[in-house]
């Protein structure tokens, strides 16, 4: 790595010569990884972030499109359990996202278009194989950790399953080993509120007239199953929306109406429908299981690594339940894993919120 | 009545003279109500069965559309705990309907057009007070009992709080007495859905081509939440469609796709979008202590009809806390309330399926 790879928060992105070999059986001619860097990696203290389905790299770092913070600053910083001051830390845009990675909307050389539902069908293993290969390129061969929450806790798992030599740790929240029918049928929903409209246009559509009114449905049905029935109804419960009573129409009454219908709108704007598509399939692909005959603990058999398991109460998108199951496989492997369930009103998306206690138990975790 | 409105399972149509007032200010120049009725009645035995979201009229007759069964054969017909040969029953369409009631879909004689979006939007009392007009129509003062599950449930515990001296019995089922807010972001995801659709055209569409596609995914989200996570992983798992290994494309890879697929699209051919949406709309506003400062028990003051209710482990839609919220209030108010909770992974859906204890509860109730 040059002095310039090391500064903080840099746009950067690489072309990798392919093939880059798909899971699915097609390959890649190339890979591209967009990926943002903080720290200065000493040797020992690389750290990967995995993002969750609709995250990217800037974990910690502005968002070039909504001007945001990073998504994981509560997680990843100075002062923060994952601290450029100690680690050098790596998140890059998943293989199939918008941000820059390889994906259904970048432009295909070959034709001067996206390539749209062209590009080859992902799965979190692709994911993953991408990021070891962005690490290859960096010189990084062994990751003191490995962290992510929801999908990003599934690249996490999948990491120590597929390339268990080179990680140490482990740190896998509010995530689960297989997709359930329930969590199939709410993407499902998804992808169908994208393709029922009429401007997805079979994927072909141009990247400044996409299905918008689509994909802004699709994120609001999954934004509800990252909430908690209970931390809905603390945050909203059935109070109105700047008026003092129902006004007998379709505008929004409620505040969870126009708090949905803005999560919708908003999305659109930063994300692609395409790569919505292609993310949701290969979550509803991921059983780590599968290849083992359904026999999770075969699955990790002779990984190195150490694991934490974090789940959250009102997660019932990937429920404790799971991460149990986890825990109970990466026992009948022999694993070194620590678990802790953490009381939260606040749905899966407790792990993006403020979480002293998860920080304590990871900030633990990565010092061991 | 007449001999020929007393045969079984008859297609019938009444339209009464206005104005009928609603609940939002606005009134209707006349109403029409469709309605089943089914055995004699004797001037004491008559019992209202209120339909949910999705239901008809034919609660134990042939659906004149898809021809299936009934949609509660299971507990409404001969030898079943609402017996046409002991009991005179009768099941209309709610207000808002798509099945004959005065609703979006009807036609306006003024414009010889659906009236669409031009139909002033209803509420749960509004369904219940056209039923009472019925009643009166049919010259029935006093019903033995109501009984509905879902928002069915709902119109029930309305007709004890809006005409209680007319009730002897109320059997609420899987219920709530108020939308949460999780409920109301379901819906509001559905009529998002609707609404994205061009083909919906703000409401006027013609009946040869309604906006099926959006109705399509709003069904197919809200089938979620009538089943269970534990239902579906027992009903589909991560089961493959007709094949041995994922397809690595968007067709329908999973059992539970192509369940919702054709769950979506049997549902456009049977029901209208507007209807769709005046529909939840209502169910929306629903919350019976909201006149009352938000005390429940001041909406059931000085009832005299005696109650049932009856949840189920697995319904997370109207899960077993609202309904002892309910059970909570009657004793507030003084009023008889048997209560029970039943076992069963079915989720929401398990009132329409097979449920002997759910009848044995509602035999017992009524003949008491």
């Amino acid at each position: 790595m040059t002095d310039a790879d090391a500064r903080f928060g840099l746009d950067r992105r690489v072309t990798l010569p392919g093939p880059f070999a798909l899971v699915g059986g097609q390959a890649l001619p190339e890979l591209t990884i967009a990926y943002e860097t903080y720290g200065q990696f000493d040797g020992s203290n690389a750290i990967l972030i995995c993002h969750a389905l609709t995250g990217d790299q800037y974990v910690a770092s502005p968002h070039p499109i909504t001007g945001k913070p990073g998504w994981w600053t509560r997680l990843v910083g100075p002062g923060k359990p994952v601290d450029p001051a100690r680690h050098f830390i790596i998140c890059a845009n998943v293989l199939g996202g918008c941000m820059g990675s390889s994906g259904p909307s970048n432009i295909n050389p070959a034709t001067g278009r996206p390539h749209g539902m062209a590009f080859p069908v992902i799965t979190i293993r692709d994911m993953v194989n991408a990021q070891a290969a962005l690490l290859d390129h960096l010189g990084i061969e062994r990751l003191h950790a490995v962290v992510g929450g929801s999908m990003g806790g599934m690249q996490a798992l999948d990491w120590a399953v597929a390339h268990g030599a080179r990680v140490g740790r482990v740190v896998a929240i509010a995530t689960a080993a297989r997709h359930s029918a329930q969590n199939i049928a709410f993407h499902e929903v998804g992808r169908q509120a994208i393709m029922a409209d009429p401007a997805w246009a079979g994927g072909h559509y141009a990247s400044d007239v996409p299905p918008a009114a689509g994909l802004a449905v699709a994120r609001m049905a999954a934004h509800i199953t990252y909430l908690s029935e209970e931390g809905l109804t603390e945050k909203f419960g059935r109070r109105l929306q700047d008026r003092a009573a129902v006004g007998f129409g379709f505008d929004a009454d409620f505040q969870v109406e126009s708090y949905l219908r803005h999560q919708g709108l908003s999305f659109t704007q930063r994300f692609d429908a395409n790569a919505y598509l292609y993310i949701t399939r290969a979550m509803d692909y991921f059983d780590l299981a599968e290849p083992f005959g359904g026999n999770l603990a075969a699955a990790f058999a002779g990984c190195p690594s150490r694991f934490c398991l974090i789940s959250f109460t009102s997660d019932w998108l990937y429920p404790t339940a799971e991460s149990r199951r986890i825990v109970r496989a990466l026992h009948g492997a022999g694993c070194p894993v620590s678990f802790v369930e953490l009381e939260s009103p606040h749905g899966h998306d407790a792990f993006l919120l403020d979480a002293p206690e998860m920080n304590r138990v990871v900030a633990g975790f990565l010092a061991q």
